[in-house]
């Protein structure tokens, strides 16, 4: 637990004085601190000489704790696992983090505590951070900005996929989603759903190991359906998902059912979308299987020649288009 | 200029579908586009194998555009300026945007086109970006936040400084928080001052080769009195400023006693403060003088044994100190 007297968050927390260097000793630097971060220089030095990588991603997640979560841990699963999607190692992690005038301290310290903690677990470390203090009304609490960096392990891209690649996923999809959306008052529902907000890279790293694998995505904004359309997008190909193979949880289906969302859209924030060459998709959904957060994974679709669609054949053997995103259903999901 | 159809950001524009892409291809790619940015990929690869520095900043300047510069181009600044005042070229950023629903497209298009000729200048690229979109009421507009990593060239740091090292500035301090406070319509009033936000590179590598340079900093958030203190604080010794020898444009000036500001807590975004051994100062001087940006540069205190104090020694010869900032004189300045 943090040491500042101070039970809200004022502008004086960002001004470059006293208060601001209080926050950041007592809260931020109290929960990251690693050799690494030195709160009293500029910029970090990273001990690196092999392939970088490097990623970002903002957070605006409301409310700003959920079932399952926090701002603060997905703010490096987010990252974190977009560098393992892409075949690399996390190592560092940079922070912005843009607060309120008016957050309770006692909540921003628990979610820095819980974004220390994801980040111990997935072994890597803040090297650098920055606060601004938002004027009461422009912040929605509290948004964060992370950057990762990572080292490259495994050479993937979209431009290995080709036609009669198999679709995996690592587990059910829309979790996250759905327990963000109920965790809103608006809505009047409460559930046991889970985010399934989590690192990725002991999934990853075991997919690597298979010679056929060829891209993987994490299904974040916009869903399972969006990964795809880029595929499409990009590759030329047709993506064909089968209704009855995508893993969804009775709690997320029975939630979609009701409020009337497409699960295929649904954000997940601890999921592997994976293009495996057909040969080896049974190999890879078993090496995915070996992991509790794997149990559920599924080989769920295949890519063919065709117009760059994404189709959905349905449980009756129907098909129909799964098109991209126009109005934002789910705002502030991640 | 961008081709998006529509006017406005809208919450659609943050979905992961169709109008998101459109807002990432056709804005932020337009104006960023390098062969190592790759919007179809979660992470990028860099081609570094030497000592890396990273740091990390957010903006929330308000107005976004303020004489001498606008929050892309601050974005640029104040994350490149750090590397450089740390002994590091800058080579790589990353981008965040929080951009709320219902800003004008085309200001964000100017804005971004501004950050793409401000990295251009720096010979900094954009490898990696995110957009997050805000619902309306709760984003201010547009925040950003850069992470920027760079080789190290010169080692520095606080540990270097000694009693009796001489503090000198590049030049006029407090045009930047000044500029912007004179851009809000709440003061009304109306000034030719400019911003100095400006990559501060060619000045830093200059400084670079004078074997004497201990320590650099970039006074924003806090201004000079801010980085001193920190100084003062970390290394145990008095600082000591000569009122009559800190450079102060007359506009900045004018307006800090019309409102009662103190310059030295100003923000300046393309100023250095150096800690130099006395025999080298003039050296250091000569070389800063040599640039445009560093005519005014200027001797303006001392550093020497006692508390950790900042003591300001006024025209007429009396001392007063400068104390750490506690209330917030003026949010979203950087």
């Amino acid at each position: 637990m943090t040491s500042i007297q101070d039970q809200h968050i004022k502008l004086a927390h960002g001004n470059g004085g006293r208060f601001m260097r209080e926050l950041i000793d007592n809260l931020f630097a109290h929960h990251l601190h690693n050799p690494l971060l030195d709160t009293n220089t500029d910029a970090a030095i990273l001990p690196l000489n092999q392939d970088i990588m490097v990623t970002t991603d903002g957070f605006t997640v409301k409310p700003l704790e959920f079932p399952g979560g926090n701002i603060g841990s997905l703010a490096v699963h987010g990252t974190v696992n977009d560098l393992c999607v892409s075949g690399a190692i996390p190592k560092y992690l940079t922070l912005n983090a843009f607060i309120e005038e008016g957050l309770e301290i006692s909540k921003l310290d628990r979610i820095i505590a819980s974004l220390a903690t994801a980040a111990k677990e997935a072994n890597v470390v803040v090297v650098a951070g920055d606060t601004k203090i938002l004027e009461r009304g422009e912040g929605g609490g509290l948004y964060l900005a992370t950057t990762g960096i990572g080292i490259r392990e495994k050479k993937l891209g979209m431009e290995q996929i080709s036609a009669s690649d198999v679709i995996l996923v690592s587990g059910p999809i829309g979790d996250h989603g759905t327990a963000v959306m109920l965790a809103r008052e608006q809505f009047g529902m409460r559930g046991d759903l889970q985010s399934d907000s989590a690192n990725v890279l002991p999934l990853a790293q075991a997919l690597w190991q298979i010679p056929g694998l060829k891209f993987m995505r994490d299904p974040t904004r916009g869903g399972l359906a969006s990964v795809l359309h880029e595929i499409c997008h990009v590759t030329g190909l047709t993506a064909k998902l089968f209704e009855t193979q995508v893993p969804i949880n009775d709690p997320v289906r029975s939630v979609c059912e009701m409020l009337g969302y497409d699960p295929y859209y649904l954000a997940c924030e601890g999921r592997i979308v994976a293009i495996v060459a057909a040969e080896q998709a049974d190999m890879a959904l078993t090496t995915l299987q070996k992991f509790p957060a794997g149990q559920k994974a599924a080989k769920i679709g295949v890519l063919s020649t065709g117009k760059p669609h994404l189709i959905l054949e349905t449980e009756l053997g129907g098909e129909r288009f799964l098109e991209q995103l126009e109005d934002e259903p789910l705002p502030r999901i991640c």
